[in-house]
């Protein structure tokens, strides 16, 4: 292999475009394009005049072509793993883009293929994942600092998209073609990020909106109670039609708290001591003192505003440098494609809890989501059953 | 009557003694103190001594005096009802502390008593009602200014208690003789300025902790889910062991926003058009420019900040001022009385979806909710049942 990761881009929309700006523009110095693939024929144009590059109407041929080291997957969520099981398949290392299939079943399919071949990098395209202040509160949370989780609560309406995006192509915000809508389209960041730093819930009750305040088939808004098993709950709220969003993520330990907004800034409560001994420990006297605001109880706690600048793009080509250096090294990495199932699994119960108004488990029947998922795809009568 | 309404306090605690220091300090004009009762018989030295009052250890006999015009309620939740039937049978104006009782049943009764009595006037300490930006955010929402309620929002863990407080005395944060934790004492506020402003739900579904991070047989924590029964959800969660704790009260509408941080200020956000005409109105190009950033939705909507100054004392007093002055002069209530069932009802609605597991209607059978709570106080074995 040479120093840099030979890339091939399946799907040429507005994602693999960006993809190939950032590596043309030399954002990924160990990553170079080489070849492109789409199912539209009139890309081939595109990929000669600005990129000169191969290029291949069926993403097998450009498997097969030689060409490449890699693949990236810019194509409609329910392809990716049949996509990253073909290039594995044929020792071509696989980035899978997000989410890493509609449903847990077929993306645990990809799972065990990838286990079979270790020496392949498997990644995922969890560009959040590279967002330094993500990063920072994962060190934070993992190192104990603010103590056990005891409390999540994530709103991200942040995700506004007007009538005409979902008018764009046939297949979006269809569940025969997308499988969903703000759950698979939108928010897997956030149902990565969240289960990355504060862990994998065991349950989940939603109310979910089909077709809210948008003429669509599929989810525009959602809210989730999640249960972690161990006492620690959360909520998790997202919606496409709140035009001044919000995204803020508080995240509650036994010793201290965490409070992001816009994904920017961190406030970080640090207690002195676990907010259980500080509870245990005060007397009747404090008590009173405290109720007659005599007591002083930010003498209890320190906090710390933490604040990174992100340039654009910097997040996505981070993850392209990160995968080609797995490759290319061994350097660990950031998203590996076998943490993709979480955020399916987490958007699946949200799913299946709605439609059956009940909690359900995260490991929830499979079968049964699929049937409830191909009985939604058969009513809309556009696309075939999947599984 | 006097231009002054006589008031009778009814049990000296901590609450009484505040409002008989804000009467005595001249902060309520329209009121002074008519007599003082309080089971404990050493208060009447207090009453003596501090007041120069009359004193009666049973309440029936303050009610049976003839030195009072009026009586507020400062004794457990659970008598709230019971006293207030007994002021306005005997032609004595009530003012009942929040909550109006631990269970809907008895409430409903004090409402239905209350009815027979229009000529009196019967009100509830529902001092957050008297917070001059939550009656401007009132105002904003009753005047259609931000178009129909799609979302709410609330987290309001800014109750922290430690342990100490809980221990004070036995009846606190048992079933028998509180009736509940978080729901029935601190957050009944929230629960009545919830649906003041934001209309009534029709179901709800809640996860509740109880003696989660505290040594107490009730919740110290909440999660609850309410479907208003239009589409619109919300989120409410509260809890007392979050010692850096949140105040954050999110309100979406279909022409705007209102995000009230710490109770204190708002940013207020106005849609130059209902959210669903700027969505239906966006072109493929507009949208195409939304997602390369070339279209400023700043252009969409104004904001605005509102921030008032609350001096301390100034809510409570002012309730029992504008109560004195409705039954001086018929100035309309701030808290009408028959209110107060409406946030007994969302908290024991979202007891009862805890203790079932299922979400369930706020029209909720009250025979199985006064039986479910019965097993508890049973279970306790401290205090008799209710009922």
């Amino acid at each position: 292999m040479t120093s840099k990761v030979r890339l091939g881009i399946i799907g040429l929309g507005a994602q693999g475009s960006m993809y190939a700006k950032f590596i043309t523009d030399g954002l990924v110095p160990n990553m170079e394009i080489g070849a492109i693939a789409d199912r539209d024929p009139a890309k081939a144009a595109v990929a000669e005049a600005e990129y000169g590059l191969p290029f291949f109407e069926n993403y097998l041929d450009l498997l097969d072509s030689g060409t490449v080291d890699a693949v990236v997957t810019c194509v409609p969520h329910y392809l990716h793993p049949e996509i990253g099981i073909n290039a594995l398949a044929r020792d071509v290392h696989a980035l899978v883009e997000k989410p890493a299939g509609v449903y847990t079943k077929q993306v645990a399919e990809l799972n065990a293929f990838a286990a079979t071949k270790p020496e392949l990098t498997f990644g995922i395209m969890f560009n959040q994942r590279n967002n330094p202040l993500y990063i920072r509160i994962k060190e934070i949370v993992d190192s104990g600092e603010i103590g056990k989780i005891r409390r999540t609560n994530w709103i991200i309406t942040t995700w506004w998209r007007p009538q005409g995006y979902y008018d764009q192509s046939e297949w979006r915000a269809t569940w025969g073609g997308e499988g969903g809508g703000v759950l698979v389209n939108q928010a897997p960041h956030q149902l990565d990020l969240l289960q990355w730093i504060c862990g994998v819930p065991k349950s989940v009750y939603a109310k979910v909106a089909y077709g809210f305040r948008r003429n669509i088939a599929v989810e525009d808004e959602v809210t989730a109670v999640v249960d972690y098993g161990d006492g620690a709950t959360g909520v998790f709220v997202t919606a496409t039609h709140d035009l001044v969003g919000t995204d803020r993520f508080e995240i509650l330990g036994d010793q201290g708290k965490i409070v992001v907004e816009g994904s920017k800034t961190a406030t970080v409560t640090r207690l002195v001591k676990p907010e259980r001994e500080l509870s245990d420990g005060m007397g009747i006297d404090e008590v009173r003192q405290l109720f007659t605001g005599r007591l002083n109880i930010a003498e209890l706690y320190t906090q710390e505003i933490i604040e990174f600048d992100s340039a654009w793009g910097a997040q996505h080509s981070g993850v392209l440098q990160n995968f080609a250096a797995n490759i290319l090294d061994g350097t660990p990495l950031l998203a590996p494609g076998s943490d993709g199932i979480n955020g399916v699994r987490l958007a699946n119960a949200i799913h299946l809890s709605s439609w059956k108004g009940q909690e359900v488990p995260l490991d929830f029947d499979e079968d049964e989501f699929l049937a409830e998922l191909n009985k939604r795809i058969r009513e809309e009568g556009t696309f075939g059953e999947r599984g």
